[in-house]
């Protein structure tokens, strides 16, 4: 029933009017030749067209068929397979892929669009193919030469698939746990043996190969998460030539029955003497996986908007057909028999929220995309470097804030349905199913909390913070929006707990975790007013030209100052209690 | 996975200790000699007896076998009949029952807990049961005599089952709507034909004969809400001895594919001139159907507390098997390999989260269930109107609150588990899908939200809000607790929001639908925070006879005032935001 079209105008409002991203692909040399704003513009609509034609289709049927295990292989749903192979061959795999290897180079920027897009249409298979991006960039990052030659073509042209495989069934947050085993052998290989858990991807039957990325410990390595090492263990062998040779031995021992993204195969891989190869330096596994964890997250996070945006255009379309009741000032549909539901308040307050909070969240999302670009590409020493220690400080705000959001949201637009919103048929139940998981994998939301409020803002004594507050500050002076002083007002409250959390960190442990989900969700209301003024400010000065489109940005935007953005208020008060109800009870009085 | 373990202790320091049940039923002629403190306590243990040892069990196999439709006849899934069977002749369906016709006539303040048991235990197999008590509820109040005396007695024994037909396809929140007719024959019955569809329990193979009441209407009605009359139509016709007759026309055309409770069988019953009853008057099946709606409405929200008890107590255990990290102030489990995740901060505010909605939501739940005993009971006018009008205004609190928490709780629950609470086989995830229908169906938190505020606080000019704060504020004034302070503040709060909406419906009637859901929750949290210094007050008074009960009393308590109750800071400065923000939007720009 569920019917999805890419938010076409959105994405250019942020790219061209909002980001102005054609100014920066002109001066970033390794973006300038490959991508400008009729580029960009054509592989959103693109995107767009295989999104709503080809994968959204297989959404509904591919949660009920589920992935299917047998003696080790893996089916994916009815139609997954030739809808792969299609969507490999437009390239969109490798979209933000390193050109020297057969990606495309394009922004992370532009990607974030797509990866939204993607989620949208089909959380479960759009998780195929983030997963090989994602592995793609830490192959790039720390394979060797002859490593990228081999395996990263073949994976960004989708022919061959990659996953990551980090959590063993004792040793989930606390990599530091784990015991699956590296030994070298004569050459340069290595013998991997041991079980992973919660593999995406672990085995499908979409692409020829499959490279898992393993996490494990060599002989002697030191305890904890400072002796774990990276390595590339592919499902078939490659010959030099690139050719596939012998199976490895790892295999798929079962798949996991799930609450949503039930075409998505988890797996549980069991190595067993399988031949790797080290990325990286020994010992330096974690770093490594971290070094991409800010582009991962972020698009993991991602697809909190895109089951909501899914959600919400569900939720609109049933509001407008369904009948029941009369507004509260009268009749507005006389001849019908009832009003549609979209003039009652509450209704309108559910579709609001979702619009304000999607629209918010695809803005930063943008924001930080843009940020990763600078971190990559700027030439600009300072720029650089700024632009990358921002994007640490925001990505656990986009992971957490965009997911719990993203599951807001999609309750709301369940709710919207009355009671056919709990009926499998009408789609609204999966996405709230779906969008479940993305708060609790890629580090559930309370370690994304843990890692913004310890590590990135009690860690660096709050200096990144200053900078990201600083820049709110700076443009809410050039700019004579409505909303400056609840602006200005917002960031005080955050530099403000801020400055009180790392005084308390200071003298007890505790006071970071008791206080970290709270003070990432204030974070994410800021940052979300943030973009709402600067979105707000662009549909002012160019009203005339779109009426419809911009006083509807104005309407959400208001919307989102006065009924959402107070949330703060409670948020701040809560972290004020501390830690000290959080220790009243013993542990065996819970 | 799931062990469930019904919270006797709790349940006994809110009848015996918290609100001094058996002093109450002493003073009730039509209670004194049904119910002590004893025999209560003895029906609780023996309720939890049999949830867990017969019920419990069934909960997950049930989720994943469903109810199976096949020909017009629903099988329940493997294990339902035979714990049915057992179930039945415990005499529970009949606990709260008319004595008259078999009940066994026992306090609505003692039917909660064991309604929370049930749904705790198994919500799916509760429905079955709950739908009976409630259609009991609306033969007793409007049957003639002679319908009563076939048709309670065996539904109060469990034999027959009763169920609620008022949904149609295009008629749920406005059943003024509805189609379904009923024509009068030449003796005192009728013929009913159409369509309902959302049947808890229409169709079923654990009882001998299925009670439908269905609202449908009679020729020449009047049009809208006033033209609607309320009908007993039995699954097979029923001879005046009691023994059963023909098949009635009524059938099962097909069941729903749910988000959850799958074990319930949700039908689309079709009526084919099927033989009913008149219930009531002609055209008052609205009124008739309400009549019974402050007890079933109660009963449902109970299911929010009763999946999140289960999920609590599976979290807590989770967290104290659980190892992974050390505690921020360092290692607890020394000797092991990490320590339980319960030192965490961010577990303990999930867990205790969950602990003070769901201990403060039974401490209402059996606050409002004496409000009905005494509404029903008492023999002082004076007491039994208060008493009534009180459980009016408080039941739409009750349903939407404790589910909207409930759903908030059992989110927790599953958060806790990390990667786990994602798999079904830990029965987490279920929790979420079956507590989710409870905001749903029963009339959706939305619509009881505009209950609240439009009809029950608006409606009568705040009348009975000024004497559920009278009563709250009297309660503080003979209180030496030290929340009193912050009480007294909530108690303003809701007051000076209740004055405020009161001036601004008159004015504007889109205001109730614009702060409803806020207001409601705002409600809900003054309510559980009255709910709380009660309890908070016993546990210090007792605290010498029971340091570790009552020490987490206090402690659980001091939890949900420094760091639950400030959500009603950001409710205000929403709900104060008013109807505008809504508005901004033409409907054709959403």
């Amino acid at each position: 029933m569920s019917q999805y079209s890419a938010p076409l105008s959105d994405f250019r409002f942020l790219l061209h009017e909002v980001f102005q991203a054609s100014d920066l692909w002109q001066r970033l040399p390794a973006l300038t030749e490959l991508i400008d704003g009729d580029t960009a513009d054509a592989i959103l609509e693109e995107a767009g067209k295989v999104a709503a034609s080809l994968i959204a289709p297989l959404n509904r049927s591919g949660d009920e068929e589920g992935a299917q295990w047998a003696q080790g292989t893996v089916t994916t749903p009815r139609g997954f397979k030739q809808a792969y192979a299609t969507y490999i061959d437009g390239g969109w795999v490798g979209l933000a892929g390193n050109p020297a290897f057969g990606g495309m180079g394009m922004p992370k920027m532009l990607a974030v669009q797509v990866e939204e897009i993607l989620y949208a249409a089909n959380s479960s298979f759009a998780l195929y193919s983030a997963l090989s991006s994602g592995a793609c960039l830490a192959i790039d990052a720390h394979g060797s030469e002859a490593l990228k030659q081999l395996f990263l073509p073949p994976m960004y042209a989708g022919r061959w698939a990659g996953t990551m495989c980090l959590t063993e069934a004792h040793a989930g947050t606390d990599l530091g746990l784990i015991r699956t085993r590296a030994e070298p052998t004569v050459d340069d290989r290595y013998r991997i043996s041991g079980s992973k858990i919660f593999i995406t991807g672990g085995e499908q039957d979409l692409t020829e190969n499959i490279v898992h990325l393993v996490l494990a410990r060599l002989p002697d390595a030191p305890k904890g998460s400072r002796g774990i090492s990276l390595f590339l263990v592919p499902k078939w062998q490659v010959e030099a030539d690139g050719s596939l040779g012998q199976r490895n031995t790892v295999t798929c021992g079962s798949i996991e029955h799930k609450m949503g993204i039930k075409a998505s195969a988890t797996c549980v891989m069991n190595f067993d003497g399988a031949t790797g190869f080290l990325l990286g330096e020994a010992n330096k596994g974690l770093a490594a996986m971290f070094t991409m964890m800010n582009y991962e997250r972020l698009s993991i996070g991602i697809q909190g908007i895109g089951c909501a945006e899914t959600s919400y255009q569900n939720a609109r379309a049933y509001a407008r057909d369904r009948l029941q009741g009369r507004a509260p000032t009268g009749a507005q549909a006389p001849m019908q028999v009832a009003d549609p539901i979209l003039v009652h308040p509450d209704v309108r307050r559910m579709l609001l929220t979702m619009k304000a909070l999607n629209e918010g969240g695809r803005a930063f999302s943008c924001y930080v995309g843009q940020l990763l670009d600078l971190g990559k590409y700027s030439i600009q020493p300072g720029e650089q470097q700024r632009a990358q220690a921002l994007a640490a400080l925001l990505t656990p705000v986009c992971k957490a804030f965009f997911t719990d959001t993203g599951l807001e949201s999609c309750i709301h637009g369940q709710q919207v349905f009355g009671g056919h919103g709990y009926i499998r048929e009408w789609g609204q139940e999966q996405l709230v199913r779906d969008v479940r998981i993305a708060q609790i994998y890629e580090g559930t939301n309370g370690v994304q909390a843990l890692d913004l409020l310890g590590r990135k803002v009690v860690g660096d004594g709050g200096a990144m913070l200053a900078t990201f507050c600083g820049e709110v500050l700076e443009f809410v002076q050039h700019s004579d929006s409505t909303y400056c002083v609840q602006i200005t007002q917002e960031v005080r409250r955050l530099q403000r707990v801020s400055a009180l959390l790392l005084d308390r960190a200071s003298n007890d442990p505790t006071q970071i975790g008791a206080a970290s989900v709270e003070y990432l969700h204030l974070f994410g209301y800021v940052a979300y007013a943030y973009m709402w003024a600067r979105m707000m400010s662009v549909a002012e000065q160019r009203m005339a030209e779109d009426v419809d489109f911009y006083s509807a940005k104005l309407a959400t935007g208001q919307f989102f100052f006065s009924r959402l953005l107070p949330r703060t208020l409670s948020l701040e008060a809560t972290i004020l209690a501390g830690a000290e109800p959080l220790y009243g009870l013993l542990d065996t009085q819970f």
